[in-house]
């Protein structure tokens, strides 16, 4: 159970670390939603995406020297490696030989010893028991660890604050979801201190566990592990620690196409100037094309580390 | 003359309407660099530019009403119609036929009014000049005012504050210079609040006036008008206004090639998940290729207004 009093811990812990990223808007966004939309620019934080906050949340509250192992197909995976690197402590990261290269190259650039595996012929779970036990590292997981919710609940924290500045007291805060440890700590910040703003998950269609586990009280998988481009977020079902915290806090949850998560990455580029990885825009995306949203919203775009290829091809087709 | 007074004015006047921008940084990028690299994204500023600045000071400072006429390839003219529409004036702008389409399609958005005219056959001075007769509008120059010099300094107050934030006493601060209204209002800002930060324009090379006019004390023209990638910064000769400034406060000028430049925009991509263009990466990619910089140097990324199919071509080829 990750409390209020362990975000504003992690966040004295990581202060001139990790970055406060801005709350951006544009007027031309603004016309094309239909509404006010405020992005929480999580692609601006250093490794490209919120995972920096969780990872260091989570290696800075082991005890020191003690080395650390995480699975990942690529952002927690860089936000492990650097708040390992800034500890001085190593990093194994094991990660699916299909991950996109930019995420692989980073990941050993920060320092961390990548394992690569076959998704489809190795298992991945024995390979990690056994590298922890061989070599003593503890195990960071992606979402499902109250050190690392609390981490990236830092987010609902400078969203609480920046919200209040740009005068906005109620709105739903759309948040992308994998097994939701972004927005189960941004639910407990924002619970605590902008009780107006409500989280609501958005997910790819076809990978919508979190909704239809809200929706149905009892946690959903998704009958596949692939087939969206939203790579980043396909997790195959709620966390155990996340979807209570979900249940309690959150509005009900959203899903949209991953045509409409690229054209959100083109919009991202054309007005807001950032980099946006399809499942980082799936809340613009949210923002920009669900219905039955209100007059405000505040969305998360939660990672930016995205082959140079598929956002040529993105632009191509939709910029 | 543009003085501190008048920087400090224009903050006031432009706070909660134009942006703060962030200083970003990377370890992957400084290690490329071999030296530790500030960055700050004006691409990030509302408008996609630094020019909202300046064009939210100059029309902040005329009387209630007055309309406003500016001449423009693109930051520029958004930059004015962002704030008259803002301040609920009307707006004309002046634009070259082939000006990014990006750029027209802003200005438009914005709710100006935009006149094309072309480059080779058209007098653009004298269809500003009928323009402004006609129709009672003001002029709003591109750099060479003390208002917009005053208002593009504003990104030199914040500088200098998120310089000390993160410990930096000594730099060079690298910016991107046309007719050099943004290095001269970021020099006078420096010279009172950071006295150990010394602004170096960055040019492109076969563009670079005001490197020469700098380095022979008399001003110098460009022997073309168009020939680089970098359309934003292509200005015939620094500006009267601020050459003076620059010869008494700034280091020698620098200039890097349309390949520098677009190498910059890839790894700004890739690594700071921001959208630059060519001529808003000049400053970076000095940061990254000239020789002779210290330790520690902080540069602009000064607009990202750039049309998808030449950022989808320079990832293709760069990324």
């Amino acid at each position: 159970m990750t409390t209020l009093a362990a975000i504003e811990a992690a966040a004295t812990r990581m202060a001139g670390h990790v970055r406060q990223t801005p709350l951006l808007n544009a007027p031309l966004l603004d016309r094309l939603a239909g509404r006010r939309v405020l992005v929480k620019a999580e692609c601006l934080q250093v490794t490209g995406s919120f995972k920096a906050r969780g990872g260091w949340a989570a290696v800075s509250a082991l005890p020191p020297g003690a080395g650390v192992l995480a699975m990942s197909s690529g952002n927690h995976a860089q936000g492990v490696a650097f708040a390992a690197a800034a500890h001085g402590v190593p990093a194994v990261i094991l990660m699916p030989s299909d991950a996109p290269a930019v995420k692989i190259a980073n990941t050993r650039a920060y320092g961390a010893e990548v394992v690569l595996y076959d998704r489809a012929t190795d298992d991945r779970d024995a390979l990690a028991a056994r590298l922890s036990a061989d070599r003593g590292l503890v195990l960071v997981p992606p979402f499902d660890h109250p050190e690392v919710i609390a981490g990236q609940g830092t987010v609902g924290l400078e969203i609480a604050e920046q919200a209040a500045m740009a005068g906005v007291q109620q709105a739903d805060v759309l948040v992308c979801c994998g097994g939701g440890g972004l927005a189960s700590g941004i639910a407990v910040a924002l619970a605590a201190h902008a009780p107006g703003l409500r989280v609501r998950t958005v997910e790819p269609a076809g990978f919508d566990d979190m909704a239809r586990s809200l929706a149905s009280g009892m946690p959903q998988r998704n009958p596949s592990a692939t087939g969206s481009v939203c790579d980043a977020i396909l997790t195959p079902a709620p966390g155990r620690l996340t979807l209570p915290v979900l249940r309690r806090l959150a509005g009900p949850g959203l899903a949209v196409t991953d045509d409409q998560a690229l054209r959100a990455v083109a919009l991202a580029f054309t007005h807001l100037r950032v980099v946006a990885e399809p499942g980082g825009a799936v809340a613009l995306a949210a923002a920009l094309f669900a219905p039955g949203l209100g007059d405000t919203v505040i969305c998360t775009i939660s990672g930016g580390n995205v082959d140079p290829g598929l956002f040529a091809e993105t632009l191509t087709r939709y910029g």
